[in-house]
């Protein structure tokens, strides 16, 4: 169905720091998840205690942040994500300055806190290099001008992949509310072959079958199937459909 | 399908004060929720807020307390719940002394407080009799002497009916694991005959299918119809499943 | 005592997400509340929380933004606010950049999120049009610059009215600390003018006698009457006096 | 207007531990808080956050615990409480055995615990005499019992004092609804008298003109003149009076 | 120096939810952590995120409950703990009532709560069986009742080993506070004995060298050798120490 | 050893707001806390109430910000903080901008909140002018630019001393990971000497005994000697290592 060589890490899109749903998709076979720090209802010392839960149980850990700046972004990885998604990057002038707060200087300029990352204790040249190279900085392409620059983000030193926003990408690109159809599909494709071309993976939401399919045609990295809120919807939905029938309703 | 008059009263069992979910199940359908302060993670200041919101998006809320004690018992019915289920009665002596704790005197025992419950303003008289109305107490029956004396405790005039304990209750009545087989539905029948003679209603988690068929056919006030776990393992394990055959793993 | 046409709407000022002082105040005849994000203690996950059980009550809920940027824009009226307002406008040219994070394109440049506002299903082109309707962007005007810009900002298509922020007003308008005199009124009148010209709202704190009858007089949409502070001050104040005046101190 | 010697003590009554409130009443001139533990909304860690600062303040702390039981008596004291006030005490034996946990032996039966109270270092035998001597325990009088009994429970080593309920005790010496009127009178005086006798202060609830002036002329120790949710609701409700006199309405 | 044949379990004692300190001190090496809930700060919300992050570290949990009751037995189990804790078990006949909580029937009364401990999916008989083999119940032997039943004590089928309590001991032994004296170790050992022919294990906190020697020694089976209180007054009073040498003062 | 005048303040650095961490340090002596709300776990509703606890403890409270920006800075000040520490300034155009924001008009920009700071009450001319001597605004000198700056930096009105962050400047003035070598020594002496000819104190954070060393020969004025990790790490090893030894491991 695909030439893909992997499997792609398969993620659960969280909107609260609920510990037993961590336990729940892990033993679902989930490989990660995209915390929604940007919409969700995450405040720092509950990512301070969830983030290295999360990772204790083996799942990778994308902390999508609140917003393109540098505290949100050094919080995220000094708790100890192995990724920040960074929302709303308009360009690759913009890219290239808000990025580099993900990543050590040289390279870039976050800055240094100890504590649980350098396991409490010193650290030495060597573990700013580690860190630069265990923590990824995923953009995202959810505006007209991040779009347009895709393939010029994907390049950077500073990115190690980019994630896909289809709702604010198709509002932005004038095609109003996002539906999944050709036109959607085609920018999608776009930032997959900028990627591809970089050498460097894709993530994207995809809560349709279609959405699915195109994901791992197009060999997306990470693909992410479902969020709390509709994982709730559908399980209270399908009781209560079940008791409906039963009753006869 | 049943000689039932009135549709029952469907709940969802939550085991954190999340008020998403609470809007996501008033959405689907419910009617009612059961917190299960007894093995969740209610705390105080949680309780205080959930309660209320709960009401307001008209969800009858049944408090499933920590313990058999005054304290929880008041608490609960203090932020405003609807009414509480007591866990581990072990028998009609038992039940006749912890259900006052949820009546104000004369009928029981509750201790007054001011507040929410009424108005934030004073009461008179009418104020007790109406509460002692409103909010209804029901001790689980899941333990082997409440099992005996089911009949008794339903007939107490502190008791609003009964709500069921399956697992506990086969346990205690020496089966073991409960399994939802022949006997188990002997014994829960037993309870809706007791609670049916003292024109009272009960109350009863149904996760299978046969759990609710049989807890609609016997006339059960209020069904529970999955459980917070449940919804979020399902919702999360069919999108995985979806993906894997996308896959062709 | 006015010419005006309907009553205003009335609010009070919270610094807590205190859920009975929410009871209170709706029982009390309020109409809404002014969440103080920029100067209180409400984190993201009280919130999400509060917002919701507000608007349950039937108050309007007005959300006063950390900082005129994006992040707390957006997070408000995802977690459900009716409006926002935005602290620190400098000017028009800011205005007109910072409204529109409250404004779904093609009108603004707010990010989609699924979830509360759209009753966690999906959403249609009609859904961000009628968002964009029922939420409302009031920036403030306590900077010398946004006065001096009042008539322009009021008449963008991103803001819904505005919001008077009197005490800096006085501070950047050099006249020292606010003390409701005449000229700190002359600038007030100047800005309810400039919505009566816009046709928008105006929103004003007004805690004395003759602030309210300004606000009233001028045609406020919305008029603050008194903060949670203040009204713990004299309430628990009062009280005192009666006891020292029985102590005969 | 009363033969007494000294100021009684003036205090507020808490529902939520809220910072800013305790700095207000402080401010106020209030001398002690009574925490509503059994009603409110006090979880262990927000306790023991509260309690230290309001004894910064000045403020003297009365903890009114959630039940007549080890657990939360201990830990109020462990927290640095001044006091513990036992709701629900039935009578002599049960004043006897629950109000030992709040005093160390040989005296009672109250825990060890390191820490706060100990200033995070060693204790010798000195230390518990001290403690013992520092810390206060009042038992409720609320039940008829304890009522009947108060002469015996006010002469016990381990009792400081006695706490009135005057609301619950009206319930439960038949006369329904507290109403403060004559029978309610006395009874409060009974009280008083039985405390005079054995040399121990009594602290009551007074929230009208008549249920002060009552404690004063009593010698109450300790008056507690409103409570937050009081003082809220008259706060906010003049406030809206005073707009609805301008309004015309 | 001992005769013992394995290194006995290394612990902490903590009293507060701290993710951090849970890192820290599994780096350093430990084995097991108590957490003292029963006079420190871990509410029900915090635990259930605690309890399973503590155990993915590796670390062995040890829940000192909030007292002898069958509330805080379960609720730490539910949570995911490895061992409870008891407080104030009295004697031998009060062991074998409350120390059945913490066991399953048909050896003891603990109640049934899906989640966590069985995977968020269905159980079987077998699973009753594993979960009263993999959690521990340890009776406190701090009251002077208990110490003279500790070989009952300790041969309950319900008891899995016996935790010392040293302060409270000492206390209710009517030597006063506790000095870590000759008669302190006498009792001491006398427990152990008693563990040692019933081949159960005992934990014992062992602040000072001496008493580390002693559990050392006496083949202890958890030995408890520092508390949060006590390293953190430690770290910062070096420190300080070190500047006021450079200082000379 | 120096020829200082006076006695530095000696701080700790904090990472949560542990409210008996705050009472161990002050008992140890320390002056002052630093607050890391960059790099810890600080949420609002955390500071509103840790940072009032911290004063009346007699402690000097240094809220080290989240980012260069207004929020942050008016949040910590609004709490009650003696003075914020500003990370990550980028050189003096920056600083003249940002610290202002620490300063109510017209000297700064700082935006008026009730409450705390005026003692919930009104305020006049005079309180705005105290609250600018009585708060402090320390820019971080970590960055390049800020460090070819300091000079200017340190002359701002805005600025009443400046904060040395050692690691980020080692990063960005091309050392690599800080070792507290020569270089770094020449550096930090730089910051020192500007601050001595703008009259103004200076900040440093010296774990190492070379650090304090330095720190005091040069006139700090607050000197931090060691952090909540570290205090807890090094306290946690030294008990383990104790047992070891008994051990004979």
């Amino acid at each position: 169905m695909s030439g893909r060589n992997q499997h792609p890490s398969l993620a659960a899109w969280f909107s609260t720091p609920n510990f037993a749903e961590a336990e729940i998709v892990q033993q679902a076979g989930y490989d990660a998840v995209v915390l929604d720090i940007e919409h969700g209802s995450f405040d720092l010392a509950a990512l301070e205690r969830y983030i290295p839960f999360l990772r204790l149980l083996g799942l990778t850990v994308i902390a999508k942040v609140l917003a393109p700046e540098r505290g949100p972004i050094q919080q995220a990885l000094d708790f100890g994500a192995d990724a920040v998604a960074i929302p709303h990057v308009e360009n690759e002038k913009h890219a290239r300055y808000i990025t580099q707060m993900g990543k050590f200087p040289t390279l870039g300029d976050r800055s240094f806190a100890g504590g649980r990352t350098c396991g409490y204790g010193p650290t030495d040249q060597s573990w700013y290099e580690r860190q630069n190279r265990r923590t990824a900085v995923y953009p995202m392409i959810e505006d007209a001008g991040a779009f347009n620059d895709v393939s010029a983000i994907a390049a950077l030193d500073t990115v190690d992949g980019v994630f896909v926003g289809p709702s604010d990408l198709s509002l932005r690109r004038n095609r109003g509310a996002y539906s999944a159809d050709a036109d959607d599909f085609t920018d999608i494709e776009a930032i997959a072959k900028a990627c591809a071309s970089a050498s460097k993976p894709w993530i994207m939401p995809a809560w349709t079958h279609a959405e699915k399919q195109l994901a791992y045609r197009l060999d997306a990295g990470t693909i992410i199937l479902t969020m709390e809120h509709e994982a709730l919807r559908s399980g209270f939905t399908n009781s209560i459909d079940e008791m409906r029938s039963i009753e006869g309703v």
